[in-house]
């Protein structure tokens, strides 16, 4: 069974047929949003029943996603497409949620969890909108998908792509970093480097996506990535047996994440697992923070350099500011803005804390908690998640920042000695 | 529960009591065996039982591990110390196990299945063996634990130790991997960089473990990490639903990780969870496989040089011969040896047909079913597991190696379309 009802325009409310290829707006070119049944999902699912699922992945939400039924774990009505082999190919999702006594303790808090989503099969959380775009673009029988990214996303859907056996044209800059390119080819994408700014890249690939028909995989125009983005919002709320914390703290770069996070928490809210909704805390960099910039000020989002070491989330004109921004206002959010430092710092205490390696955008969100607790914003005695959005392993020249220098010393016992007494 | 009876020497056989701190036979320097107490594991547990278990980690099989039982899921009887916190803290095995048909097919296979262990917390197998040794060394009342080393052993030490607030020395040498480094000391490890060759190293930790009595984490010294390594082979017959394959292929270095397979099956065999074993193929490097020359030319085994892109198995003088000899030999096992070439085609393949990035030592085990099928050692209608042993993050330099080259071009449609025909 399939609950999806309709996509709905976020910009004029023009109403659109749930299609496999949705992209934007047909009449005003804005961004979608995917609605459900949700009365129909409240008869078919309570907090009762998750118990006894054994699919420890993303798909064990499957009532609450744009999927068919699948074939081995329910019956099969009302749905022309079973995507049970696709969407059980890389196991995505269910990452998990620890409870940090002592990195609360040093933030001042009472208690903190982290979502280590960094543990996913490409390191990122970006893996839960790819593997929903595999599923997708099968569904619309589509050979081929496409991106333009230099990132984890990029990454992602090369990977997801591979092991549904799909091919995929990524565009990248030709500045984009080596090790990212590597991560792309060994997983076969057709990587085209192109001699040009990021703008002539996106314009490239967007000219090359129409022509050739291939899927279009961009988080801000295809609405179904939003969708598997949000079961991370889902994880922690079971995780945490239903109970919603007082915060959930987002690094924000273009704003899909922190829009599908709000996402899943009201889809749980709307069907009654959780009574209560969780405040955001956005985080962004201070060397670019278009969209905190807008919250703090009251007005619209105007852009931003792009100063900071988090590249993952250094977006000066960020491609879903109307859901992130609505997000944002809609759960009474907080907007924090933190300094390259602070964010070396966050790596720091993560890793130094509960052995949790993240890459600079991945630690933001807990620079950002530590400067709330700080500063005021949030409260001492409150229950925060924060969320790891990916691994250090991909940006090992940021992490060597962080980290210091070791000791280093002839083989020599006395010395040693002496330097472990000092 | 604890079913651990005794712990023997391999050499001399010599019997030890089950101390959280063994190292090696006080009487001769032998490695030491842990030894259960079957019968009562086999009254304790079935692979029914099994299913109800909702601990999704290496924990899962605690009947099997030198552990106490853990007050959350047991009764608690026999046992003075409950490592329940310190073993629940990173999140540690349950590694997917991906059923490859493309990949099988290209190595004209009837069925193969990957077990990617770069899923780990520190993107590696080594965190079964660290987390065991955080436990142990708590259950001994170590304060302090340390190694000497400069890969996966060290980073996975250093995050299980951060995790459980114990405090970390890692003894590496000046030349290690920067990168290698970085996580280390993120994860706050007292990180000593000697001035000097590996064996400088090794002796200078050597020395001050010795003097200052912090708790041992080397694998080949310290025969309780091999009882947490032996958790990748009970998720294996668990996920193949107790069916045991015909071949299990294993990357081996100094020898300790292909000893902790076989034990792990054997365990399961003398408890009767599985009615019969599979062979062993030990897969090493053509440059640095004195293992596999002791079994092919039907002796003990003599040093070798260590040249080899797959630094986590370049030992020319394995550590623990004994036990992985006895495992090989014992399984009736293959051993088969892969070139550099080979090693980064298998990179290629494991990531283009199935999206999964293994670092070379980790992908040396998929090189060595394949020409084990192309030269006729194994069968083409074998069922065959695989084991990737660690994450392509990892070393992303020779990923660059294996990957090959992106299409470069100027931002222009009419050169992509001309490109793409071609």
């Amino acid at each position: 069974m399939n609950y999806v009802t309709k996509a709905v325009c976020v910009k004029c409310g023009a109403e659109h047929k749930p299609t496999p290829d949705l992209t934007t707006c047909e009449k005003c070119g804005g961004i979608l949003d995917i609605r459900y049944d949700y009365d129909g999902i409240r008869r078919a699912l309570d907090p009762l029943a998750m118990k006894d699922r054994t699919d420890y992945s993303m798909w064990r939400y499957r009532e609450f996603l744009p999927i068919g039924n699948c074939a081995s774990c329910g019956t099969s009505v009302h749905h022309s497409y079973v995507p049970d082999a696709d969407r059980h190919r890389l196991r995505v999702g269910w990452s998990p949620l620890y409870k940090t006594q002592r990195l609360a303790s040093e933030l001042g808090l009472k208690t903190l969890y982290i979502k280590d989503d960094g543990i996913n099969p490409t390191a990122s959380l970006k893996d839960r909108a790819s593997a929903m775009a595999i599923v997708k673009a099968k569904e619309a029988g589509a050979k081929v998908i496409a991106c333009s990214s230099t990132g984890n996303a990029a990454s992602s859907l090369a990977g997801n792509a591979a092991a549904a056996g799909m091919e995929t044209y990524i565009f990248v800059p030709e500045r984009a970093p080596k090790g990212k390119v590597a991560q792309l080819l060994v997983f076969g994408a057709h990587v085209i480097s192109v001699k040009g700014s990021y703008e002539d890249t996106f314009r490239l690939s967007a000219e090359a996506i129409e022509e050739y028909g291939w899927y279009n995989r961009n988080a801000a125009i295809n609405p179904y990535l939003m969708e598997g983005k949000k079961t991370v919002a889902f994880e922690i709320a079971e995780q945490l047996g239903w109970r919603m914390p007082d915060y959930v703290a987002v690094s924000v770069g273009d704003g899909c994440t922190i829009s599908g996070v709000w996402k899943g928490f009201k889809d749980l809210f709307e069907t009654g697992f959780i009574d209560r909704l969780p405040r955001l805390i956005s985080v962004q960099a201070e060397g670019c923070c278009p969209i905190n910039r807008a919250i703090a000020e009251g007005k619209g989002w105007t852009p931003m350099e792009e100063n900071t070491i988090a590249d993952s989330i250094a977006v000066g004109v960020p491609r879903n500011p109307d859901k992130a921004l609505n997000a944002i206002r809609e759960s009474n959010g907080v907007v924090i803005n933190v300094s390259d430092d602070e964010i070396l710092s966050a790596m720091r205490l993560l890793g130094r804390s509960y052995g949790i390696f993240a890459e600079p955008a991945g630690a933001t969100g807990t620079a950002g908690v530590k400067k709330a607790v700080e500063t005021g914003l949030i409260e001492h005695d409150a229950t925060v998640v924060s969320l790891v959005t990916g691994s250090g392993l991909k940006d090992v020249a940021n992490a060597m920042k962080a980290a210091g220098e070791p000791l280093l010393i002839e083989p020599d016992m006395d010395l040693l000695r002496e330097k472990i007494k000092a």
